[in-house]
């Protein structure tokens, strides 16, 4: 694994730990604009990515995603970054061009050393009034589809290990 | 962009012409494997990949693909390879896993300097009987649910420039 562009795809985890530190504003507009070079269904484009440090809607985010399955805590293991994968209604291939850009994102974040973990309930979050008094507040279309989101900080502790990969994970008919 | 890890994620495209070479074995196992590694709803890697380079199979699979619009022509642009994202049926995250799972082997791809193209309409494929023959075929379970796939080979051409990404992507909430 001599190749420094292939380490990323294997080194990325899911982090669940997080420093109380803000992510700086430069290193979060490089993750984002990973985001922005995903593949799209048609070269497209039909998602909006919306990154949240602002601390009341960070909570509010955080209080709603808890709310969709009741659980206690915070869903994002206390990180004070959120980044939301939205896609237009009109966006006929949501599922799959959010999710390539939320890998992008994930990605970019191992690559510059910031933990992140892929959060969903998003769909449920955005498609409920609490998530759509968000949107306005932010000025963005209130009919915005929830895809993903992740959380996004520094990372505190030691970066996971990865679980062993299913044996029959891969077929080769050649 | 002087950081090798983050270059992949800006740099890859869909590539859309391919040479006749087959693409070697140990390049196509790197980019399977890093599928594996890409991040799936609680770990739990309902997801298999299936990467053809059999002949009479690849062609069948053009077949059906193109059918399912009617379309002429070949859907994977002439490539040798064509890698299959399915997901198991009890998989209830099944698009959002298959599409980080494909967006990790296209971004590994392009860094090993091969092309790819990711093509939609799998899921059509493998509902229809033709798609479950195949699977039958290669012994595998005839109920897996067809989620993304990509052709993958050698480069023919320049490679492609990026079409200018859309103004309002992204918003930041600080």
């Amino acid at each position: 694994m001599e190749n420094t562009a292939l380490k990323v795809l294997f080194h990325r985890r899911s982090v669940r730990q997080y420093t109380d530190e803000k992510v700086e504003r430069k290193l979060l507009d490089t993750v984002l604009k990973a985001g922005t070079y995903a593949p799209t269904g048609g070269g497209r484009q039909q998602i909006k990515i919306v990154a949240v440090q602002a601390e009341e809607d960070v909570a509010e985010i955080k209080r709603l995603n808890a709310a969709v399955t009741a659980r206690q805590g915070d869903p994002y293991y206390g990180a004070g970054t959120i980044v939301l994968i939205l896609a237009y209604p009109e966006n006929h291939n949501a599922d799959l061009d959010g999710a390539a850009v939320c890998t992008n994102m994930l990605n970019a974040a191992d690559a510059l050393g910031l933990g992140a973990c892929w959060i969903n309930r998003s769909r449920e979050v955005f498609a409920g009034e609490g998530g759509k008094d968000l949107l306005r507040k932010w000025g963005l279309r209130d009919d915005l589809v929830g895809v993903a989101s992740f959380a996004l900080g520094y990372i505190k502790g030691e970066y996971p290990e990865p679980a062993p990969r299913r044996e029959d994970y891969i077929t080769v008919i050649s």
